[in-house]
């Protein structure tokens, strides 16, 4: 078997369990955003009257805070009083950020865990050798009332990294260049497992990134197999027993593909699909007006030490603005810390609040109509910064800051 | 003649005005906030052509910024185009903050100005001894056409500040307290002049918050004389020539009256007026669900340093959440450098861009329905954050701080 359905044989009470197989899982962690107030009224439509455990639910504060609209605000105190009535301690409020950092940052993530959230992106998860799917309001109201929710258990495609990175490649090139390749369907339902020796390059941020990506090629969950640098990360995070769980030897994958990462150069995913990608240079020059670097994909403390060392002493380019949106909290006090946020703000850089932000097109830095932006983040669809004539490039931060710097779509290499 | 009429009457071209008239003054500052795109609509709409005097124009990104709608951002598109267009240079994009801070931050006011920004609270600039007055976008579009506008010349109130200043007392007490007695239409059309030697016990930061509030007195505008602490601060920030004018010692006031501040304890405006000013004492116990310091008010570095001494090594309360909106970037920098955003952070506070932000309900931490809120900022009408249901408190940045700690309407002088 693979360690994932070893992970759901367990949680389903089973010793054994095959790809295709509906099995009903306990859930370790549910998570719900502020976007699905819709969970808990249908937890009240379905009959709930106490939900299964309040200590495995999480509520997460990220898509709307702090608040831009009375609706939101009301959301946000319909989840306080339905938290409080509950016994749910772990509502992280306004001052806190994006859900999948956050599940970092407090040691919510460890192996063996089945991770669901209201967050397409809960794949993320995988960089810690948990299954973490993402799933809809009323499936996680059924795991409010029960504890329990049926998946089908994914078949597995691995992708193994080797070669050696060339300076100013990242995860998110590396990612980027994978779904462009494979394209945005290739995974549809299945599992995608990142393995092989250029892993041990990638500290567990760089490892988020690529599993919180695999969404973007319609991957049901990501899967990274606990190393050294994930335990070092647990011992240093972790505060809860877990078991980490190791795939059979003779576990068939669906499929097998190695990637030499030594080839791959700066990337972008130009509009309006992620798996719209190419290599950075064939868009340079293109002006750029808004450089984004946040989100769960591309906010951490990593990003913006990257970006500072790029903009550090120097000024954003006239007729570009930068948006800053550090991940969550923690991110924020360890980059003041270092300061890397002074050093960027000292460059013309707008900080926000902690969470999704304008990612998705809510609040702190919408796009206008026509404009151009590069993000670090994870979806460039028409309409995902706020307006449908406004075009997104995903990139590495690396990417982003330098185009923050010279106004325009520039190798990061200009940088190094 | 009073200070202010012979402001009015150099710029008007006149050896003598009296209050009552009508002049027609030349314009030092014209500015448009990006509430205002109206202004430019109309100025083409008048058929203007070139602005009177690009360098006298300023464009501030400050209530929308960072934009939390496609209108927003497309309105920022469309105000950059415009300043291209007419070679206006002083645009304060997203990455900026408030207009009346950074006229200050960027030394843009002095004495003997005609200042018309498109903002209620321009009667700020009193405090450098220039005349500033809040105009609409119509009156504006005059200005961007003609360099010129119109004003009655106002009466002038003398209001005397004497007595020393009790501990946890600060000048937002101060003015609360003038226009809980004066009431709201107390001053309407006329000046506001303080004085008395109270004056220098109050910096720049502090003169501005009592002149920003004059407009909740229903003044014109305000004025300070300029003295030692003036020319001290202009030193410091302003690059350009001005003259200083003095009041004439036969000028008869309108009313001059006087204020012992030694008698002033906290004070805060309850919902839903300005005006409706008491001791903080008597809403002593009240919960806050949402304590907000920032804006062109209360969102200086001083602001910060205060709320940074209450809540440093502390933790807000829970059931309490606390916006920071740092008025400007300098602001954030200076409350950087001097670890205040630090501390708040570490206490658990939110940190927003700097901007108008929730002071007027358009983004960045509205309040719910039913809701209560102590600001720092200068207005509590119903609807005022965000919701017509939601109940705003006015008052001092120790008494939000304060507020902040203790989850409830608190005497800041628990925290001295």
């Amino acid at each position: 078997m693979h360690a994932i359905e070893k992970i759901l044989a367990v949680n389903a009470g089973k010793t054994s369990v095959h790809a295709g197989e509906i099995v009903n899982c306990n859930i370790d962690i549910a998570g719900i955003n502020d976007l699905y107030y819709q969970t808990v009224k249908s937890f009240w439509e379905m009959g709930g009257k106490k939900v299964f455990s309040p200590e495995k639910i999480v509520i997460f504060f990220d898509h709307y805070a702090p608040c831009a609209t009375e609706k939101q605000a009301d959301n946000h105190k319909k989840f306080r009083e339905f938290a409080k009535s509950q016994g749910i301690k772990k509502l992280m409020d306004i001052n806190q950020g994006v859900c999948h950092q956050l599940m970092a940052d407090y040691g919510l993530s460890y192996p063996g865990e089945v991770i669901t959230i209201t967050d397409s992106h809960t794949n993320t998860h995988g960089a810690f050798g948990a299954f973490g799917t993402g799933v809809g309001a009323t499936d996680l109201a059924v795991v409010l009332v029960t504890g329990r929710l049926w998946f089908k258990v994914p078949e597995v495609i691995r992708i193994n990294l080797a070669g050696k990175l060339a300076k100013g490649v990242y995860a998110k090139d590396v990612i980027l260049h994978i779904i462009g390749n494979l394209k945005a369907d290739y995974a549809v339902y299945k599992a995608v497992e990142f393995a092989g020796p250029v892993l041990k390059e990638f500290n567990i941020s760089e490892r988020m990134v690529l599993c919180n990506m695999t969404t973007e090629m319609g991957a049901k969950t990501s899967y990274i197999q606990p190393d050294e640098i994930t335990m070092k990360y647990l011992a240093a995070h972790v505060n809860h027993n877990y078991k980490i769980y190791n795939t059979d030897r003779d576990y068939k994958y669906a499929a097998d593909i190695t990637y030499d990462v030594s080839e791959i150069r700066p990337q972008l995913a130009a509009p309006f699909n992620v798996d719209n990608v190419a290599n950075l240079n064939e868009f340079a020059g293109i002006h750029i007006d808004q450089a984004y670097l946040g989100s769960c994909t591309g906010g951490r403390t990593e990003d913006f030490a990257i970006a500072a060392k790029i903009l550090s002493g120097k000024k954003i380019h006239t007729g570009t603005r930068m948006i800053l949106v550090p991940a969550t909290r923690f991110v924020l006090q360890e980059c003041l810390k270092n300061g890397y946020i002074q050093e960027l703000v000292a460059a013309g850089a707008t900080l926000t609040a902690p969470g999704c932000a304008a990612c998705l097109g809510i609040h702190q830095g919408l796009i206008a109509d026509g404009e151009t932006c590069i993000s670090s983040t994870n979806r460039n669809f028409p309409g995902r910064m706020g307006n449908v004539n406004g075009r997104i490039y995903l990139g590495s931060p690396a990417s982003v800051a330098t185009a923050a710097l010279y106004g325009k779509i520039t190798d990061p290499a200009e940088c190094f």
